[in-house]
């Protein structure tokens, strides 16, 4: 498999940690290749990449030659492709609480603290450093306030019982963000019960930031 | 079907109008529950409510007393409970793309634009109804320019070939939106022309807010 799959990925960007944990969940090798994100105005925004993903976005999967882009229809893609373990389990109703759970990270938080948003708040309406920081801890904190109240209800060992699932690979990206702007996560002991779980496990341990071919020491 | 399937909505929100495509299109009939977002400070931060989704947000789908929240966990649950006609194919490739599309609206656009995101927007940072406007148009016209790339490439009469997919369930309803905040939909012809095909769909046609029983003309 291993020829077939390239990552088109940045080491920081939290979309493209949650793509990294399943592919390593999964034990599936791929070729990564590095966007920043930054330099040079953003890579993301070369000709060439916006061929792969009109979105200039990562993260971007290649199989086959066809690329894929969004973190949720890759994550569902490697589900299909290479099923053990599942990420999306086949109940209805365990699905869609998945589903749901992913989405509060994918819509519902990481949408408002992305560089592209982050940047018009600078530029446009003249957000200092602080007030960017202070609108980043505000969406983490009400969509996590959110997954704490849910999870209480669904989480064993991890999001939902006791099995890893898709939910997991959006919520851990989520955290390194939360903590590298400073989010206080006391207030979440469910969340960090879960976290706690994930600590052990390889394929969360080989997909940090930290372990990434392009990662930067700040 | 009737009695076990309860849908908390409003008529202007965008996210449910694209669960009521979705349950129209598979003929599925429900109770439909209105949540004004603005009123009484919005009543989707009520109590009552919050025991439902503790997002506070709309769409809710209730289905068999149990609840499901966000647009794209509960068209995938519909999806599986009533699959004709279906909005996410089997195949792999095909679905990844139908999500990648939804997703490009889901959380590309619409987060970005959403009540408690303009609420912060004006209250917190002081911008003013034309910042806000100008906020909006942004973001709809980064995201629209997007999908009319990928589109370009995939759309037959629909947003992928020539069945509706739950792609189409999420395109139609961020027009509303966009013609709302008067985004020029001109440089956007293929997403005009799968517009234009949904339209003689009673899927569609019943699910627009102005069907609506909370609808309320500005």
């Amino acid at each position: 498999m291993s020829p077939n799959l390239i990552l088109y990925s940045y080491y920081r960007s939290s979309a493209s940690h949650r793509v990294r944990i399943a592919l390593h969940l999964k034990h599936l090798t791929y070729e990564y290749r590095a966007v920043h994100l930054l330099k040079n105005g953003g890579e993301q925004y070369s000709a060439e990449y916006k061929r792969l993903n009109p979105q200039s976005q990562v993260p971007c999967l290649i199989h086959n030659n066809q690329p894929i882009a969004q973190s949720m229809a890759i994550i569902e893609y490697l589900d299909q492709i290479a099923p053990e373990p599942r990420l999306l389990p086949s109940s209805a109703y365990e699905r869609a609480l998945i589903i749901q759970i992913c989405e509060i990270v994918n819509s519902g938080i990481q949408p408002l603290q992305n560089t592209a948003v982050m940047n018009e708040l600078e530029k446009t309406y003249g957000l200092t450093p602080e007030q960017k920081t202070a609108w980043i801890q505000h969406w983490n904190q009400r969509g996590l306030s959110s997954l704490e109240e849910i999870l209480k209800k669904t989480a064993g060992d991890f999001c939902l019982g006791d099995q890893v699932t898709a939910a997991d690979c959006f919520l851990i990206p989520q955290l390194f963000s939360a903590r590298r702007f400073s989010v206080d996560l006391a207030p979440y002991p469910t969340i960090l019960r879960v976290e706690e779980h994930t600590k052990s496990i390889e394929g969360f341990q080989l997909a940090e930031p930290a372990k990434q071919p392009d990662y930067q020491a700040l």
